[in-house]
């Protein structure tokens, strides 16, 4: 029953939680294949449903797992209905999931990235339920791409029109001005915008001003040490974007920021306003 | 050091958490006899001391697994006392626990399901705390067993009264009523119920009243994608067994539903009531 | 690309929680060196930047794995800043991370312990950030020494000013006193002290009094078992060190008791004081 893997580690992305039995059916389909094949957990705490979260966990993830890693990702509030169930390949790896957009970050991130998707029968369990494709559907695919029993590019047609989420990428709106949005919020309470850190050197020795909710926030460092306790500033992230956080504080509580929420960057010294009158 | 498993797998699952230790020192005893073991998390969430979640929990995951898996369960309230730990072979695989009624579910999938009293001083840790079984007994036993350095009939003798939890199979009360009870609450607040879907058949074509604590549920559907926002309904969940769900929201917060609390069912339409005076 | 590794086995302890995909991050690290290197999680869930915590953690859970293990331990407010990444080997396991104390425990428990400042640059990801050196630094180095590419003692120049946490050894104040604190609490409220159980057995045969923030334990046990509901007591840990408990309760919710602070055992009977007049 063994194999050789043709690809060498599986992850699974899934917004289950870790209290249920579920990821944990989906790691038995696969052992069942394979016992030997390794099965890394990226995060199962991907908020409810939360497509944009897990399109950027599963981009964080995947660039520091090897070539041909096998990545699972099921946020599916669309299971049971005609959402298509969809594989993708990008900078050589394969990811497997619903056709729902989960899938936009990592295949922006590789101009020949292909979609395909998946309809054979035969790959899945005997019976599919209609509200745990994890377990039926990508768990025994993901397996079966993995174990190399089938190529990647067989698991069904080739499409072009997969579901892309829009607004997933900064937008310059005028010469000085930038908009955005909040990809995430780890646990620290550190804000993850969509700003490229690398398009932003100008941030290190300029004047600037970005905007979350209301708030402004004009300081920049490169960690968290060098900054007085309880300050809030921007700092390049190891995320690759522009992150938002407090020294020994929670940026997200303090700023009442929440993913998904629009952010905007402006070059250069912002007027004076007057004091406001007592 | 190394060994070829005899049983190439071995899952855990728990009521520690995974903020502390207990959980790793019990896979380092493990890797200890094997460093080659795949050790998989079923959950380690179990709500303290509920044997019902855990009896749950593992009879979900374990056919998913591989056979000849090893499953260390641990819930174990009555760790220290005379409660004996115990080896439960069902279904093709091993079950090794305390002996409180956690592996009732599993047990019962398999008239043919043989329960051994662990009593080999020799399998486990040389000395054995009394509030640490997990790391003592059940982990070093598991890995002996899996590793097959011991046979699993050969752990101790075989007994008959191994502690049954009661009430988890539903109940027939007359021609047109079921009793069950509420087997677990998920993530997503859906609510399992120990009616088999498949017994239940004419909930798609008939009218029929579920009942718990007071909340009559009337509607039927397969998937969420089908039924209107916060709307309650029954559908036959991945489980196998009837489940509540709200879509969009959380069945259990919204009936007030808890864990092992009863549950009934009618088959028929329900006489109408006059409606309550103003 | 496979690699017979010299250590077979890397743990992860980290504050980074299991919401983000930081944790991931650095296995996908690890897997790149070599896709069949086990890695198992510690915990993820020290509370954050808590070095007590971290310290006690691994020093708990490193003595249940296999000699040549290699723990890399991520709790590290500091980085970024002047700290330095270093190698401790103690116990026959190599031990990695930030130098801030975390490695205080497993330092002290072998008096043959050997620290190493980490200035190979070449065993580094290409690309340092400079607020995640778990990726960047500690598990590509971490891989490198379990895959035998570098010898533990060659990652950089051996180093004798390594920092060292304070008061994790209990003192004894006078004939009948002795000073310690709480190291940790765990997921059932359980107090674990820094008094060594095997110091103290004549708790057993002995009046007593524990002191933690005002309130006394007299009562001592072996299991929970024995000890009425609702109670509390003292009890020799599986952590080896002297426990509080209350049995089916939470000891540091109803004591109000946190992680580092101080406890006093006074041996011998107390003086009864006069009941307080109404």
């Amino acid at each position: 029953m063994l194999c050789r893997p043709k690809y060498p580690v599986i992850t699974l992305t899934t917004d289950f939680g870790v209290q249920d039995h579920y990821v944990a059916s989906m790691k038995g389909v696969i052992l069942s294949v394979n016992p030997a094949m390794p099965v890394v957990d990226i995060t199962h705490e991907i908020p409810p449903f939360s497509i944009l979260s897990g399109a950027y966990a599963i981009s964080q993830a995947a660039p520091c797992f090897p070539l041909n890693t096998v990545h699972i990702v099921v946020v599916d509030p669309g299971v049971g209905t005609a959402r298509r169930p969809i594989l993708v390949q990008a900078g050589g790896q394969i990811f497997i999931g619903p056709d729902n957009g989960v899938f936009t970050l990592v295949g922006a991130s590789d101009e020949n990235s292909k979609c395909f998707e998946i309809t054979r029968r035969d790959l899945m369990r005997p019976h599919v339920s209609a509200t745990f494709h994890g377990r039926d559907i990508f768990a025994p695919v993901g397996a079966a791409v993995a174990c190399g029993k089938v190529l990647a590019a067989d698991v069904g047609r080739e499409i072009a029109d997969s579901i892309k989420l829009d607004g997933l990428v900064a937008e310059q709106a005028d010469s000085t001005t930038w908009r955005g949005r909040v990809l995430s919020i780890d646990r620290f309470g550190n804000i993850i915008t969509n700003f490229r850190s690398s398009a932003f050197s100008f941030l290190r020795s300029e004047e600037f001003k970005i905007n979350v909710g209301g708030h402004p926030i004009t300081r920049y460092g490169t960690t968290f040490g060098e900054i007085p306790e309880r300050e809030t500033f921007v700092y390049p992230g190891s995320s690759g974007y522009l992150e938002i956080g407090v020294n020994q504080g929670n940026a997200a509580l303090s700023l009442q920021c929440a993913s998904g929420q629009s952010v905007t960057l402006k070059r250069g010294a912002q007027p004076q306003r007057p004091p406001e009158k007592a």
